[in-house]
């Protein structure tokens, strides 16, 4: 047989569509859930369906939201002038991990790649433009991943928005806070060195 | 804010019970959960319940099971007079691979470690001594793991089952096959010479 039971099977079939994920991994997984008592498997599964449920997507930005209109949208302290456009919702959290930015958002839902299907129509990039279109906008700070789909998606959106009147800006490139210029790689030292600022 | 909204993060905080999750890991599943259909979704929650709900500890062996008795102590054609020891039911997964045994198991459910209060009375040993006892029984494999409270095991289950007539053996220890001597360490080499074995 060597093989396991139909419900340990099944679960770990279900652990293996995770990312990153293999057969190993996924059978240590269902092998803890099987330890579990009947009360946190029960917590586990309604945990799951319960992101299908109570999780939303902001009309607004796009964001997750557990109401309508998500948190950020909402708060009125917030700048409504400056929208940072991001890829992913998760993206959001890392930003707001700085705690310097204080403007709003808008996900994108993705990067362009053409030959994966995924065309300016199927990000929400319609909406960025009628937030813009909308008026009292006035930057826009392209926040897209630093990969060659991030750089094609912030260079068409740059160019869709010209002649919008807003100021359209891009997330620094350079070496990494920390970071040792010997294991810096020669095109993110050209950006650094690109984007090198004076002395003030 | 810098948090997950709600379903997110009690998502993420469930991940992370699983072993070796960490809080990156466990955001990282969460977001793909949330990608999941709602189809999908209740698949997964459904199948952690089921490894609840469907699945059996074997009777006879401890194994896992999703009948009562398990497919190898339920199968005639399994030589019930060798009977092979194992910590845990994963393990007979395991021991099925080298489809050379076919004999049956019996699943200790841990190793001695009396500082973690795993003491005789907690591992399955008395229903092992009752197999034993039951007659029938020629020869018992101990296959615990080569670790310290393998080893402890090991040891005391021979001499608990010392005088009951049964031959007690264990799995040999040994350079691993496909292994290099040099990356071997001092113990296993020493094993290894210890169990050495005539040409035949």
């Amino acid at each position: 047989m060597a093989e396991y039971i139909l419900p340990i099977q099944r679960l770990i079939d279900e652990f293996r569509r995770l990312p990153g994920v293999g057969g190993k991994t996924a059978t240590r997984y269902a092998f803890a859930a099987l330890n579990l008592t009947d009360e946190e498997a029960e917590r586990f599964a309604d945990a799951i369906l319960g992101v299908k449920r109570d999780v939303n997507r902001c009309p607004v930005c796009h964001g997750l939201s557990s109401a309508d209109i998500c948190d950020i949208c909402a708060n009125e302290d917030r700048d409504r002038s400056i929208i940072c456009v991001v890829e992913n919702a998760k993206d959001i959290i890392t930003m707001e991990k700085i705690r310097g930015f204080f403007g709003v958002y808008h996900v994108l839902g993705g990067a362009l790649a053409p030959l994966d299907n995924i065309t300016p129509d199927v990000l929400n990039i319609d909406s960025l433009k009628a937030r813009v279109a909308e008026g009292g906008v006035r930057e826009v700070i392209i926040a897209t991943n630093p990969t060659p789909s991030g750089d094609t998606t912030a260079s068409y959106l740059a160019r869709i928005l010209e002649g919008s009147g807003v100021t359209v800006t891009r997330l620094a490139y350079g070496i990494p806070v920390g970071g040792d210029i010997e294991y810096a790689d020669e095109v993110t030292l050209y950006r650094a060195m690109e984007g090198r600022r004076y002395f003030n």
